[in-house]
């Protein structure tokens, strides 16, 4: 992949990623890259010898995406590239994250490798949430993190239902459900105490939050599952879904909320030294190498 | 698949087993296949019109296994017939095992309709474990639950180092390590806090065993990952290794114990109203339908 | 301790209930007792014989009060008659319940003997939560079985900081912490992951909810302590408080949350042959003796 | 206290622990105080000015004790003087531990303090823990930190019946009991999943090892309370019992455990500037103030 353009998307209103933004600006001008930059990002005007865009722009014409801040940065525009095929890049602007492995310190040197094509690409699963009611879809929306049904303002567990591919799985009295994908199981499914996914595990993980039965335990399915969560009908409470900690919508008694693989996966870059387990030691504290 | 010759296993020393057992035979000679028994069980003798046969005769020869007994007894079968391309089907004594999906009550039946090729054939994996010793193989064995290292006669925790495909991942000072297949995970590693995993998962899961450090976690590793466990060499303790609960072998500081995924996968048979998440609800006591 | 008055308060709206309470009032009023009945049940006029009464009259004038319902009702019936020196009987409507230990099969028999003073009496006690602003209370309350600091309708975690007896104990970052009492450690508390505290423990835990950190466990602190919370001024959510589940106060940054013990200890009566562990063993499901 | 003779144990085999038991001398022998040594402890012969002693010389003449460790050193110390009423007071080799806060670079400043009585006394109590056979005492032993029943070399689950007080609690099927005081609850039960408990806490934590059954939880019980664990007659293995991770006894089918508090309680001095919840933030890596 010869790459001729690059779109730049960054974390708002923070003035130390505008300095990143703009270190990255020059490099890719530097090499001669068209740079697409997020028309509504607050530091657009303050880049020079690049095109502002839209988000529809940059999926369509970008070659590549370099999201910079942190791995929450990284999730927003995952999710509004999700539709179009092109490759992320996540540069951190302090230390590292799950998914934005390039620090400021290297990135002159990291972002050419890139550009020449010296790079490791992974692919990542979105998972598509849909509410429905009364056959109506009420909503919908991806996560490359989890969906999460939670109980929003109320103190009160919810009551639901869950099928897999048509098949009763159990009902459950919980403050809520963690869907999330391997990308996310680093994420808040970790403190719900759920397993870490290796990336490249095919399947996402159902996660109970606080359930009130203790035999209720994280559940990892194959990620063609369909799953559907059926609101008890005499809940007296509002839960709400949440795609990557994005309030979504509040359910109704009765709702179905439909959750599946979503169709288009997210190709992720990364330098060809990206070490998964490498990350959670360093982010998670584990033991490093015995002497 | 037209079945002409069934093995027959079963768990020993226990009339109600022997009972069932004699059911089966009959079930099946009226169906005129050929009934292979292991002969080393102690009820073959009692049985009538069937051929007593080794594990290599029933391995080569049987079109299928029929195994009587608990989910234990079928472990050993499996474990048994790992390297031959039989399918097993288990016969539970009492109540619905997760592998032993086929009671009593309903013994003609539902065999008769596994003969006549009415069945739903699902392929589940099984671990190998290779102890070595300074480029050495000191063991070698299988498992279809899990691999366990575990600290033996001693009380002091294990120290050792994993690495995953060539990649370290950590050290850890624990009480061992669960390593646990699909199949495993609704056993020991569920105990262990470990998530389960849907049977068609292809990975297996990591279960730190009291981790000293309060970070580790359960992850999910591909099933074609190569896992490398290095027992530290100031470890002045001889951690053993079991697979499926069975005692296998002592290691000594500076073992290197390797855990793959086994070559040849485990047919299960199971009627075709098997449902994974039903024997989940029925065995973990999840909450029923809603009224 | 003669029993002249006996309160009487109920689970409302809900007909077996009613018909329970009929049961209760027939026992009593055979009994020459008199019966003060919580004037705002909606059941108050079917009943016979009885004196309707303000929360204030019973708590002044009853020798006891007779909760029936759940054991939600009886955390209500303790919350309300907190400041008054009565003790409560809990009736179940249908099974057993931590608190609400006699069930209506028994009625006669049980409350009989209570009268007659052949009861075992149990001292629990209940949290007082206070919420203070710029050094003005904003709200205050109390709880039989939990304070909980929760993120209301926000879906981000609650950054917040712990005193307690005016050390600092850590920051944490997580979507609450819940306070639980030993008669709440087998409630929302256990769902967390929280120990079950006997009844007699002068002590309270402290369970994390979902913590970013994952070394942050539950800690158990004597029931002398003072806590304090401190919401971290930068949180641009609110986080609400609850007492025993009920919606209590919306924090705002830099609100300070002060849990104590309360001053008044709650008596609880109970048959004698009340056993803690056996209800423990029956609702949770322990194994049963051996045979 | 005037402190006139102060004891001195050491962990064994570590230059660098006689390197620090040298500097302690020192300092105790310049403020003319009589120092005991253990005598068994291999660098007796180089500490100049000491008088060796044997562990009951040293329980009944010193006025304190410094063990120089880390807290396992302690553990031992405490053990070995459980019947004496001596306090301990731990100095660390390297960083701060639960119970030996004093580190060598402030030695001088910190052992003078405690002989001047400028001390933080604190009690803490142990387990004694008595293995029964057949109505014969065939083992005792205390722990300061934990009692753990554990499967010894076997790989099969124990099964075991707890009674506390008399009353039955549950029948467990797992691989072993921690019984841990609050000093112990820091150590092996935190891994485990138990609860902290502040060390002023007068109970001790039950917390189950991977239970078989999901629903058996950590239970925390008065200190006063007696418990007997029966080992079921049906085991096939012989599980121990170790008192602070020491190999103790193995018990037989049938026999029985007894664990109580032990009569004599443990005098532990530290610093003024002692404080609990400090040492866990610094040892557990919990955050720190919010700026």
């Amino acid at each position: 992949m010869h790459m001729k353009a690059v779109g730049l998307m960054g974390h708002k209103y923070n003035p130390e990623i505008a300095s990143t933004m703009t270190d990255v600006v020059e490099v890719l001008v530097r090499r001669g890259v068209k740079v697409l930059v997020d028309r509504s990002n607050p530091y657009v005007d303050s880049l020079e010898g690049i095109v502002p865009a839209s988000t529809k722009e940059i999926g369509e014409h970008a070659d590549l995406v370099i999201a910079v801040g942190g791995d929450g940065t990284l999730l927003g525009c995952a999710r509004k590239l999700a539709s179009y095929d092109v490759p992320i890049l996540g540069v951190n602007r302090g230390k590292l994250g799950f998914l934005t492995d390039i620090v400021p310190g290297e990135l002159e040197t990291s972002i050419s490798k890139i550009l020449d094509g010296d790079y490791y690409e992974e692919e990542r699963f979105l998972l598509d949430a849909t509410l429905m009611r009364d056959g109506i879809e009420i909503a919908n929306s991806q996560a490359l993190n989890d969906v999460v049904l939670h109980p929003g303002q109320s103190v009160r567990m919810i009551e639901f239902e869950v099928f897999i591919d048509g098949q009763f799985v159990y009902s459950q009295s919980s403050d809520g459900l963690i869907l999330a994908t391997p990308t996310g199981s680093t994420a808040y499914s970790l403190s719900a105490g759920g397993p870490i996914l290796h990336p490249s595990i095919n399947a996402f993980v159902m996660v109970p939050m606080f359930p009130h039965g203790l035999t209720n335990r994280p559940i990892v399915v194959p990620a063609s599952s369909e799953l559907r969560i059926v609101i008890a009908k005499h809940n007296r409470t509002y839960p709400r879904v949440t795609c990557d900690g994005q309030s979504h919508a509040a359910t109704q008694p009765g709702d179905e909320l439909f959750v599946r693989q979503f169709k288009q996966p997210l190709k992720l870059l990364h330098p060809k030294t990206h070490n998964f387990y490498q990350i959670c030691r360093s982010k998670l504290g584990w033991g490093s190498r015995l002497v």
